[in-house]
């Protein structure tokens, strides 16, 4: 089902909502853990009795065996089917650094590369320079202007770095100018649908001033741009659903994303979870309805494998879990993006469980927040874009369908 | 989702997959086994150790309540969706007897018929004539030649045969020449849309060479077309997931829906599972890295009513398990391509048992591989369609979907 429906049912009124987020929380059996999971294993008295009270199920971010990146499963989260809303790449990456894209702005990533006789490519990556490094060139290309346009450049990491472009009338239709290879020349500025006349002239201008600042800039003394992403805005959560949301997150990603489906934006202090609940608390005051909670350690202890590390970030997880019951949310969701099992030390395409609190649900079906009592919950296995139904439902947020 | 996500994301490197399908194998309890089915009455030690090893799930080949037939049963296992990709019955035919149909053949399916005085349509069987007076009749309607068409006829059983039409400016948009009712003559050959003159005009003299040479043929002295359906070529497993693939199967119309699927076809020596575990062997000796294995004979016992047949049938195929193992697979599949309950002697709609076992899975979880345990194992319930996401998930051929 797509969330049309429920967009459509929506009503301006209703109990409050809480998403909280545990980044990769799921996982599967750790041999270590003789076969049970790091949600099976952690011990976690306040999720067991949130999960004793509310509903479980699970739910794919995308699909069966896809494999989401955050961008993906956290428009799937925020009610959004990842496979029609899509968000290039370099808007992903100008997100990621926390930059604000708006509606028509250009956005690409730049590599910064090594070039050696005749312009030809030595090193795609300059060798991995330091990101000090990558900030000092960006520093020097922020004096670049083209009229008509505003240029934005920001560092990411290393070698890569962004740039954006704002002004009317730009296009995404763009060859990558990374021929990929080394020896081969960066290619030239081409357009790869009609139409694109003016962002391809923009583009033009931004490397040419760009590789005359960079040439005698070893190793970084060339730049290759590819991702060529056009944002459009999506609809917000407040033009689909009725609701005034907040986002609290620690990273910039997560704020960016956020900031696509409309949220405003609350700072933490301090940077963690308690601040993170008072956060929430003061978007509430502020006569907000919805809240993201975004908790990012369960992600990063899978993706380095670190299994005890999983179960800790769990158990930190649930110390918390009193302060956002005390905020005073009608209901209360608890989910992950994805699943990020730390055998494999990367994202994957295993369901996600969902714990909704709150509202009229048929309780006492599950006794604990793990991958397993998910599967036999009482609300399923659903698409992660249904998510956002069954939370609005469960908030007295939707009206009857038909009479 | 629909498979083309998955199609879009496919690496042309990963994993090797086996995908073995006991044909009819999901059934209902049989009240002489005190409630038990085919699968749970069966003594199965290495299927019961895969599940252990390994995730269940169950698939809807189709949809809910929908009972499917051979070809989109497994046309869906290979991830087509069936109701997107139609295959004609009229192709069906000439596929279910082993006829290699190329790209624009127009195919339909005879039905040999008595005519009395008037041309008057006595039996529309012809008393279900011997499947030998048949291939007779086919033999001599093999004589026909129309120019500028190549025409090849063929026996199917009893009264039924086909007929594929070879050459440029075919179509489809014949209307059936069989009115459905003894009493009346058969229906002249006309078009149901514009653009099929040409095909009208090759099946009308197809049918009046074949009356000359039916005339006096008691009791098939005349013949009924229907089921007219021009072959279109499917896009391939290896255009759409970037696999190698290859079939193993004994029977005729198996291999002709796995041909469509682009598989290339390996012969087992001897024609049993020994045979078929060894022609797999020398699938991936060739480089193939998928492999579609069918054991028919749990379907055939369904179809009898034989429960106690099926059974041994299953436990057959459980003994073949450490020889499919020993392959070298990376992920090997087992289930069927749709469930054929013994009680009811056909096909029918209920759900059929997945098994997985290779890849990062939420192991543990089932102990045998039984249709109960299939429904709350780790993989849920899904569209016969989406398992090849699954299978190529677990073999690490999908590449993560967004940053």
């Amino acid at each position: 089902m797509s969330t049309n429906l429920a967009s459509q049912l929506s009503l301006n009124h209703g109990g409050r909502i809480l998403l909280a987020v545990m980044d990769g929380v799921g996982d599967i059996p750790i041999p270590e853990f003789g076969g049970l999971t790091p949600l099976e294993k952690a011990e976690t008295p306040n999720l067991d009795k949130l999960a004793l009270g509310g509903a479980l199920g699970q739910q794919f971010p995308v699909g069966r065996g896809i494999t989401p990146g955050s961008g993906p499963g956290h428009l799937a989260l925020f009610g959004y089917d990842p496979v029609k809303y899509l968000v290039g790449r370099g808007a992903l990456a100008a997100l990621g650094i926390g930059f604000q894209l708006q509606h028509g702005d250009l956005a690409a990533r730049i590599n910064f590369c090594s070039l050696g006789d005749g312009e030809v490519i030595l090193d795609r990556r300059a060798g991995r320079i330091s990101t000090e490094l990558c900030t000092e060139l960006v520093e020097a290309l922020k004096h670049i202007t083209i009229p008509g346009v505003e240029v934005f450049v920001e560092p990411v990491k290393e070698h890569r770095a962004c740039v954006i472009f704002r002004g009317a009338g730009l296009s995404e239709s763009i060859h990558d100018t990374d021929p990929g290879l080394v020896g081969e020349k960066p290619l030239p500025v081409t357009a790869t649908a009609p139409g694109a006349e003016r962002a391809v002239e923009v583009v033009r201008q931004f490397i040419g001033k760009a590789s005359l600042i960079l040439k005698d800039k070893t190793p970084a003394n060339g730049l290759l741009l590819r991702g060529f992403a056009l944002h459009e805005a999506l609809p917000t959560l407040t033009d689909r659903f009725k609701l005034k949301p907040a986002a609290v997150a620690l990273y910039p990603m997560y704020r960016g994303v956020a900031s696509l489906a409309g949220m405003a934006q609350y700072q933490s202090d301090p940077a963690d979870l308690t601040g993170e609940i008072q956060a929430a608390k003061n978007a509430l005051k502020d006569g907000k309805d919805f809240v993201f909670l975004h908790h990012k350690y369960t992600d990063s202890s899978g993706e380095d494998g670190d299994h005890k590390r999983k179960v800790a970030e769990i158990e930190k997880f649930d110390k918390a879990v009193p302060g956002l019951l005390e905020c005073g949310f009608d209901v209360i969701c608890i989910t992950g993006d994805h699943s990020t099992p730390c055998p494999m030390k990367l994202h994957s395409w295993h369901p996600v469980p969902v714990l909704i609190h709150g509202g009229p649900q048929r309780t006492g079906w599950s006794r604990r927040f793990t991958e397993r009592e998910a599967a036999s919950g009482a609300l399923g296995t659903f698409q992660g874009y249904e998510l956002m139904s069954l939370l609005l439902a469960a908030a007295g947020r939707l009206a009857k369908f038909g009479a």
